[in-house]
């Protein structure tokens, strides 16, 4: 696992490892365990071509916890402004002995892309590329299930929103899958599901009641306002009446059922802030865990990449 | 003291505490000590939703020589833009397990506020809220008039300018009301006085000379440009003949007065280069003590946390 | 040398330093050999007028492997704006006890304006001033060429490109001068030949392929594509026909040439994609040398600052 790109291409083994390297990071309780030297003298660096202070954030905080020097690089001030092609960036920053690129990108495949073309001894992790994929989000829904309803085989899982346009979704699908969770609901608008859905390994239900019935996990998707604008719904107000969490819903799930959310929150909007904010929701401890999950991945690839060098 | 908020509030003890420990990171001479461990491991987050690279930079530093972690983020381009509310920001930079954070905010009132709601665990230093307070400002120069004159009962100090916008002249009164100072002297036009100045525990002199006579500490207050457009002023050049601090008028002080200001200067408008420039100005003192004051601050506050949270 | 602003004034000895120091930083390979501690609990800042990603990168990579805080200004939303003048922003950030100003600046002589009022303990590094110098640039190429071809005595340079806009060729000239090389040659469009070249210590060469016969070492500048607006140039295609280094061209050099590029390319402008990733090309080598002469430059100076205030 010289890279961390997609869930796509992983086997269940690597997915395991990723959690259970977490697991060392994540403390006790929820809180971190504090500073290790893991990536003492490399230099993480931050290559955002979409502005993403919450996960630049995450991944800065995860980095310097494991002790790497971090070079934030905004991509839209930087060389590629000069007429410079991507991938003289690339081998010019390769050049200058940097050990790991964190890539966020509007287009999908970007940070494929990246990986194929930064030569040896450079590990890449894909940030978010366009639709395609947010692996490093889905793995840390997969540690936040993991530590509170351990067994991912007889899981019950609904996620709701806007499936078609969510990296964090399809991220989420591919990883249950390979952990063995048989019983994906996918639930939303029509015009919100992908073409081909069923080839995914999930179901479909038109009615969010009935994607909810009993499930042990409620993963909701952020609303991206935009979509609005482009027809694909009616209104926030409409939405929220057919497939906003409120408690009355969630009564519907089993009773000890988990929600999650891969934040921001637009509350009132795909959530009530009474379900947000209750007793139910681990949203705030899906951040949490994101820097354990985040910490893994990075030391885990540069690892690889490590040995891979000695070779 | 797990929080930094304001002077207000605060006891003799407080302040004389910070004084203190600051005078530890100080040094023998004017330069700084050095690095010291204490917030190792600990991540810092520059929270600044009104811009200003002097006061940021300030914070970087004295974090950076206690060896935490600091992460800069600015509010205007973060998820607030998302359409998160800010409570929702706090709570997930809190669940990033983050240690402090130090505010920068353009309405009244907005430390406390994130304070309020922050949760348990992490502290928050103002670093300027409106025309509210700015008391790291206020402890640095209560540091600086220590270092050069000792006592403070018995003290004569004239703060001279626009007192009624000034957040730093609130908090430069109160921290001088609490060490014993009885005798602080406003002085400043007319339509740059407070309602009920009163009340501050200072008296107001209208014309400059009767505040500056025989004083030990003169402090110049920046005039904001922007209140010229206000109707406040009616020029720079008026307001220098006025109120600007020459070596003429400085005459009238004490022969061992100390010159004070908060920065940036506007030469010629508030202050006279002779003056700024010349022996009884501590200006470029004050910045220097600057860090160490935060230094001060930020690992009482961190110290007041752990405690805290061991109960 | 206490500070480092540009190659002229420097003596033959300090350059072999700068580049004997860079070797111990550079590693056996290309890499660079990892952290070193040597300015811990320095502060290094980035004082930039003129955006520069990439080299506002290569220093501060170089700073963090010197174990160096490093604080980035961006000058144009800092205090400037405040009407403060360039002279009080230097003494205010002296004050807080930085150790180190990397100056970018698009005005010729602004390094030396403020290595000259920057005060006493604190060294400035020139890292591009308009059009006059870009000694780091220079001493990176001195320090590749010396790798790749041992001796600077016998070799023949040519430079090829709009010298009469470069601080990079002004600063390489001077360099290989000091360093023995007496076969220097210039060529490019007679547009952009500065006034009075010939005293620079080289020859003109209007025909490229005279200048590149029997070459040692070829220097290709980058093409500024703002200089085709200012009428100096009829076309990129035109200039490419003329001027750009293809393998033709580069046949008539010496066999063993190297190519050297101080970047961003433009690929098919001033040089061929051929050419530019071909086995004679050293352009990427440049890049990670340039890490292990910086660190060079920055300690050096550090040094000579701490051995002066001693004194």
């Amino acid at each position: 696992m010289r890279h961390f790109l997609s869930i796509a291409g992983l086997s269940r083994e690597h997915l395991v490892e990723i959690l259970d390297t977490a697991e060392s990071f994540a403390g006790a309780g929820d809180r971190a365990a504090g500073k290790v030297p893991l990536l003492r003298g490399k230099t993480v660096v931050n290559l955002f071509f979409e502005a993403s202070t919450r996960t630049r954030s995450t991944f800065e905080l995860a980095a310097k916890r494991l002790s790497a020097d971090v070079l934030n690089l905004d991509m839209d001030t930087a060389a590629v402004q000069k007429g410079e092609s991507l991938i003289d960036t690339l081998r010019n920053m390769r050049a200058m002995d940097v050990d790991m690129f964190i890539v966020r990108h509007g287009d999908s495949g970007a940070a494929q892309f990246i990986a194929r073309n930064v030569g040896a001894g450079v590990a890449v992790v894909n940030a978010g590329d366009g639709g395609h994929a947010h692996p490093t989000q889905a793995m840390l829904d997969m540690f936040t299930i993991r530590r509170c309803r351990k067994d991912f085989e007889g899981l019950r899982v609904a996620i709701v929103g806007d499936i078609r346009h969510s990296r964090v979704a399809r991220s989420q699908i591919a990883a249950l899958n390979l952990l063995g969770t048989r019983d994906i609901r996918l639930t939303g608008p029509q015009t919100l599901m992908p073409a081909g859905v069923e080839q995914l390994g999930a179901r479909v239900f038109s009615r969010m009641e009935d994607g909810l019935a009993g499930a042990d996990v409620v993963i909701i998707l952020r609303l991206q306002r935009e979509r609005m604008r482009g027809g694909f719904l009616p209104s926030e107000g409409e939405y929220y009446r057919r497939y906003g969490l409120t408690s009355a819903r969630l009564a519907l799930a089993d009773p000890a059922a988990i929600v999650m959310h891969p934040g921001p929150i637009n509350r009132g909007v795909e959530i009530s802030s009474l379900v947000a904010d209750g007793a139910r929701s681990v949203i705030l401890r899906q951040v949490a865990f994101g820097i354990a999950v985040r910490m893994a991945v990075m030391s885990l690839t540069v690892s690889a990449q490590i040995s891979g060098r000695a070779k």
